[in-house]
């Protein structure tokens, strides 16, 4: 017996330019890791790395709707004892320097089989903080692992290096360092960390500056946890007969691959693009689901404005399915959460248009114009019946 | 259902400061939080809280022996996949600035029954690396909490804002700002974070500079995690029958406060007086152990040196009761993990005792030179039978 439960490590990736990665896991992804360009998903097949056919890293977690506790309702009475409260990212002065201290982190619990992708999605989603304030370059990520104590030891000894690779491939092509991680036991296994950037205040945008006539660009479509619950449900014999009423076997299939090609790309282009045309505010899309970023924004807002949301980017078929899933998946009223989803981003009118176009033009994937920001009481809303936007608008074949 | 098992919210606490704390809570322990004063630990007394008289924070983990992977020996293969590798806290040259934004993490399950102490150790804990730096004045500190999924509405609402508020007086009394809290929803109870400051490098003194001659202070006793598995063991029947032949009732609890008092104590004071006294090098003991850490700093240092421990402070009765367990406790072979251990810091000869000095008229707490600094391969060893200090030295009553 050690005599502790938890055991810390950190290690410093010293050199993660030379890093020499794994070459057979490089290649679940075509092109250099992070490009932009569509990404070709292998299946993740358990015993081409001597695991066991049935081997499924989500059941080392919770994406089945059990223990999913915390809400966002109970969190608020826990959450008290940090009141006077703002919001992630945090942004410190440090006055003795004339400087900024910008900090996000997150914390996921294992929602794709393919531990170097999960480990790709965790980064993506702890570096989109960051990237909602406009700054690309971030200097260090710190990763933090639970590494399941229901791992079998050949089990934790393939899983928990693949998962490190993804997350340490994605840092590099982020040109992000990533120093140290901690590495603790638990039941379930997590992963995720906590991304630092210093910089000067001029070299942000502060979330805080949506005018009166501004646009909201969103860029990614929404339903990416839709996505991944409907490919859990399909391994369910009763939810899967039902579900199969609404989707087919193939679209199911096909949503999923492209929430996983969404979740796992970086938002750092949307940072550079935000600078470039003047953004006024951004937050990335997580947890709330788009309205209730869109609630925590509005409340940021030096100006009384609200913000109102009138399109809804949806991975194709998630829309449908959600409407017939009833309260499972509010989807449509902007309540169903994301996982490393995009930045919403407020822009003047006039260069909305063009940031969406730059970075399409760029990433190979479409944003689009969801809403305005009018005058109000710093709150947010989804019209009713707003308009859904199938992504992509029509089934080719291709991923997008 | 809202879809996600994992929700993070971010809290910023703006202001720290003017935070109003629970009084009765405060008053668990007496004097100012942080106070190096010796501090009154009122026991935890679930009922006064409204909980069930049952009901026990340490359950929401495990500190039995069971599912404490990963070990040092199992982590070894996992983390190849971040070499070449360093250790904690990770320091990172912001080239651009001229400066260096220095990063120390740590998560521990509970170790304690008081969710406001589990809180302060915790902060403690995560500080302690920047602070092994003889940096005192960190930045910012962000908290992760997993929230058991097993805990009751009621304990939820209850526990966990003691836990922050804990958490949140420490890092006051640290002078540190509370930059957001990532929760998640999780089977065990989690508490930790990561502490960042930014300095000039000549702020700082790097772990690497011990030289022959040198001395090896520690400034907390060990015996931290043994105190808190002997507590644990002495509430079952079988394991309580065996220890009682080796200690008393009343000598398990005096250590068992002993050990919550080292643990909540924090290593500023420690670190403000490293720059002073011309300190070499240091690293904050925690999960490796005295050995394992030691071990650790050796490999950091640019001279050919190696550490030889001959002094072991520990916590009184630890020592034999250790000795009884077999190999269930190695504390005098210098690997029993520790929780929230103090600083071992590298000095020169002629400072070492002028540094503990100093340290005990703040503290009101002993320091102890343990071990000389040999020329030789970067490696550290205990002595065959070690002089062990019984801390304290004779039984007065007093807490120390």
């Amino acid at each position: 017996m050690s005599g502790s439960e938890i055991m810390t490590v950190q290690r410093q990736l010293v050199d993660v330019q030379n890093g020499s990665g794994d070459v057979s896991v490089r290649l679940e992804l075509t092109g250099e890791p992070g490009a932009a360009a569509p990404c070709l998903q292998l299946p993740f097949n358990p015993a081409d790395h001597d695991l066991s056919p049935e081997f499924r890293l989500t059941k080392f977690g919770d994406i089945r709707g059990k223990g999913m506790k915390p809400s966002r309702d109970e969190l608020r009475p826990l959450l008290t004892a940090f009141a006077p409260c703002g919001e992630e990212p945090a942004v410190t002065q440090l006055d003795r320097l004339g400087l900024s201290l910008l900090e996000s982190s997150n914390m996921l619990c294992p929602v794709v089989e393919d531990p170097y992708l999960m480990g790709r999605i965790a980064c993506a989603s702890v570096l989109s903080g960051i990237y909602s304030l406009g700054v690309a370059d971030c200097a260090t990520i710190r990763m933090t692992i639970g590494v399941s104590n229901r791992l079998e030891d050949k089990e934790r000894e393939v899983v928990v290096p693949m998962i490190i690779r993804g997350f340490r491939d994605a840092a590099q092509a982020a040109e992000t360092l990533v120093q140290g991680a901690t590495v603790v036991s638990n039941p379930w296994c997590l992963v995720g960390g906590t991304a630092a950037a210093v910089c000067s205040h001029h070299e942000l945008v502060p979330p805080d500056g949506a005018t009166v006539g501004d646009v909201m660009v969103l860029t990614k479509p929404l339903g990416t946890m839709a996505a991944v619950v409907v490919a859990h449900w399909m391994e369910l014999p009763e939810r899967r007969s039902r579900l199969l009423l609404t989707i087919t076997e193939e679209d199911a299939v096909r949503a999923h691959r492209r929430a996983v090609d969404s979740m796992a790309r970086s938002n750092r282009v949307a940072a550079i693009l935000m600078r470039k045309y003047n953004a006024h505010a951004a937050c990335d899309v997580s947890a709330y689901g788009i309205l209730g970023h869109a609630e925590v924004l509005a409340k940021k807002q030096s100006n009384p404005v609200s913000f109102v949301i009138h399109n809804m980017p949806v991975i194709a078929k998630m829309s449908t399915t959600s409407k017939l899933t009833g309260n499972a998946m509010p989807l449509l009223q902007g309540l169903m959460p994301e996982i490393s989803g995009g930045l919403l981003v407020v822009l003047p009118r006039e260069q909305a248009a063009a940031y969406c176009k730059a970075l399409e033009k760029t990433e190979q994937r479409q944003a689009w114009i969801i809403g305005i920001v009018e005058s109000g009481g710093r709150t947010a809303r989804v019209i009713d019946r707003p308009r859904v936007i199938e992504v992509p608008a029509k089934e080719t074949g291709a991923l997008w």
